[in-house]
């Protein structure tokens, strides 16, 4: 595996990272108080977004698409192959694996809860930062879910930013 | 309601207490390292600790009664008044909340998911401390659960301890 992939995503302070219908008004209207996230020089830093087939139809749904210049590919047992030319669609995170190595993908970006969630049980995420709002939603689409086994992190930094949230970078544990 | 109830717990990144079967060794072992958490100072804060069961029988378990000198209240529909006389115990939120009433309680310790939970859905909590491990466990106890609306949050404070662990200090909002 010569790539490296990371993930950058808010959550509620309970680990949301949506409501249960997939709305996410409760980080944006807090975002736009939050100042620099950071986010922007993490998108340049990438040449690659995986992105699972939720967190496409949204960014679908986005007046820009967010990923303008990036390769995108996109993991889904269901979507269209020949849907959007903006993206690759992969039926397996074999197929998925297989077309970054191909490629050279260097730095990626995995975007979306399933997208992480597949990367952590798979051993394949590197780093991690997570942006947390100061709310509480009592339920929604959880970042995190199942895993073989302890995820060992290492911290890398912590900052507080505006409007109430906090970031941290971590390092998977090899 | 003239008392001031704060939480003061620590999870994983993906905001467990305990593993499924209740072992914090994740915690312990890596706490041992953390340094100052300033927990001494938060318990020494506190007249009154508040439990439920489950707390209350790891507690138990401990070589030494972690709450000594400190008012403790047991909110438990099944353990017998009469099992332990370090502590009180009370059937239902509304007679605990009674009894901290007329006894003036002040400053409150709501310790354990259960209690947590009760107290944000109730409207009881004030503060909130969040001690975060720097692994991920998927799969545990949550510390946070169902909740009537969004409860939003003041950030006060954060702080990197060692050994991965960060900290964060919120006020619930009216």
């Amino acid at each position: 595996m010569s790539f490296h992939a990371a993930a950058f995503i808010a959550t509620s302070l309970d680990g949301y990272i949506a409501r249960p219908d997939g709305s996410i008004d409760w980080l944006t209207t807090r975002a736009e108080q939050a100042g620099s996230t950071g986010y922007d020089e993490f998108l340049a830093s990438v040449d690659t977004v995986v992105l699972g087939r939720n967190t496409y139809e949204l960014a679908r749904t986005f007046d820009e698409w967010p990923y303008e210049s990036k390769q995108v590919e996109v993991l889904s047992t269901t979507l269209d192959p020949d849907a959007d030319d903006r993206i690759l669609v992969h039926r397996t995170l074999n197929a998925l694996v297989e077309t970054l190595n191909d490629r050279g993908a260097h730095r990626i970006y995995a975007d979306g809860a399933a997208t992480i969630q597949t990367f952590l049980r798979a051993g394949l995420l590197n780093e991690l930062t997570i942006t947390t709002a100061p709310v509480l939603l009592g339920a929604g689409i959880p970042l995190f879910g199942d895993l073989p086994a302890d995820v060992p992190l290492t911290h890398n930094a912590t900052r507080t930013l505006k409007a109430g949230f906090t970031q941290s970078d971590y390092t998977i544990k090899r």
